[in-house]
């Protein structure tokens, strides 16, 4: 799996994929910013009248909903629509599921809509996504990874999609595979959107072909980790990750990669 | 004064209140980086679909006028009357209140509107807020602060809140008491969103029972100071003051704070 | 025309004009804060209910189409017609113009509409709102450098505007004359906004006088080339390029200026 990723972040640097974004007001700058620094080509487009267009040129499509309301769902779900007719990726990231009715209807109709979905959240938001259904079944969950793995595997089935758990631990999670990856630093969260910045990371290379959400897990959170060793502070550490990204080596990959598949169906 | 201060941040840090902010385009990104660093936990949130829900488990509403137009104006509206039947604290930022009638007059129904209130602005937002009724007792003013200290004097009686005018040296004004704080650096208005950061904090510490605004215009103004010694222009000053309000010690508050009570009544 | 770039930056560090923007959502920070550091003072408004105000005290209007929809246009169209009531210089920054109908459409109306008008792209996008007269014109163009100021050329005469091409090399065209700046550093496309911090910039010293958009696009690309040589990735780059244009001298300028005439007619 290391050589996946290494080869795909080469594919990201050379195709410089298109990526459009329709996320929220409070991220924008920080995921365009992440996007050209591991090479890919960002644009952040909302209206209806663009869509189709823009459906046709992109790689992918990144859907956020981390400040929604009842116009930015309806060009949302155009959206999906559309990067559906022209057969594109959409990840959808669900922030704030679960802390209003809004957020988790919205999520759950996009992720339902979306032909080739992969999602990325934290445990809360993925298991608010999830819902009743996958609770129940958690019942049984030892802890909370636990509860946040079974929800995840119920979307994957559910939708058809992949899913990616960001955490101290994070889980790529498939219908037939749970990947653990154990880098990361305990300082990412100081910073907002770093769990957007790795949806719209996640949008790149999904645009050259990695439809699981690994590689940009991976590469993220290894950047991440090398990037906290000089960081005093959170606002420090999000400059050292931009550049980070920017520069990030297949030697750097290689050394601090601790990847693991927990289960294989 | 001091050990209040100091009790206070520890109390967010341990709490890490919910901030639901509604706030202009420009300053999203800053201010929620503010708030995680200060150890508070950001949400942007407007639409009226889930306003109520949020109101409910938050610590304080924020409003920010910075970027203003009609669908926002109800949108704040809106979530001040929630947060009154809520009972949280609502921190307003008046800003560019006298630029255009549109800002003087929604700030004005804002406050009108708000139960408990702290309004946060530099000397010619609560000067342009308070109007002419104020400018009339301030006929008297000696000078650019005293008007302002009888401008914030009427809000702070008009609308039962607190106030805190930022500045050189920043006021807290109550109704019976004025306290200045002499911290602070000059580079600090050549970063976007200074001000509008101190009205998230205000927020923060609002949700753990500080209703004055002392301990976040006290905090920041510290902070600000501290990271200017090691910072070339404004950018570096931004970053080491995020990243100084992440790491600030009850110790570097004793050190630095130059605080005094003006007049109480 | 060093010793006039000169001038126009000591003007605006003086004059701190005000600088009205109605930008997209992405780079409204970046933008207010590069004007911030050059010493100008930004507001970011975009209601209709206070335009006309603030056509009155502003020194130009800065229009970028970043982020588009058709209530943003009818903003926009609103404000190019404050603008001109108040004979305000106008800045249009047509970003994306090519990649949707919409944009290439709302960027030319806004063109034909704006009576003091300078516009600021890349190559491509000052390519696709010159449209196809130009590229008529343009089939003798040697590269794709020529056909840009084919395109450029077409729209100084075509609007009565000034045009800046950005790009490795800068070029400032007017009716009469076109100038070309080879400054600047390959890593600065890698930052989000940078092309629309030049138009703000640009905005800027247009208030102070500068229509050519001459002074805004030296002064960025020297800063730039500067702070590039102690930058590891972009976002230490973008942080060394804000704090440079705060500290930028006039030694600065004549040292690192490199500018030709390269054609007047």
């Amino acid at each position: 799996m290391t050589n996946d990723i290494i080869a795909a972040l080469a594919l990201v640097r050379e195709q410089k994929p298109l990526v459009v974004n329709i996320t929220n007001f409070v991220v924008m700058n920080t995921t365009a910013n992440a996007l050209l620094a591991i090479g890919a080509s960002p644009i952040m487009a909302h209206s209806q009248q663009e869509m189709t267009e823009m459906m046709q040129i992109t790689g992918s499509l990144v859907i956020n909903i981390g400040t929604l309301d009842s116009v930015w769902i309806e060009r949302m779900l155009f959206a999906v629509e559309q990067a559906n007719a022209y057969n594109k990726p959409i990840i959808l990231d669900p922030v704030g599921c679960g802390a209003s009715l809004l957020r988790t209807q919205t999520a759950r109709t996009i992720a339902a809509n979306a032909n080739n979905l992969i999602i990325r959240g934290n445990a809360s938001e993925i298991i608010a996504l999830a819902g009743e259904t996958s609770q129940t079944k958690g019942v049984d969950a030892l802890d909370s990874s636990d509860t946040a793995l079974t929800a995840a595997h119920y979307l994957a089935t559910h939708y058809q999609a992949n899913v990616v758990i960001s955490g101290e631990v994070d889980y790529v999670v498939s219908a037939t595979r749970v990947i653990s990856l154990k880098n990361g630093h305990h300082m990412m969260p100081y910073i907002t959107g770093m769990g957007c910045s790795l949806t719209a990371l996640t949008g790149a290379f999904a645009a050259v072909g990695d439809s699981t959400g690994l590689a940009a897990t991976a590469i993220l959170a290894i950047v991440g980790e090398i990037a906290a060793k000089h960081s005093a502070g959170p606002a420090t550490l999000q400059l050292n990750i931009l550049d980070g990204l920017y520069q990030l080596s297949a030697d750097q990959i290689r050394q601090h990669l601790r990847i693991e598949v927990v289960s294989s169906l």
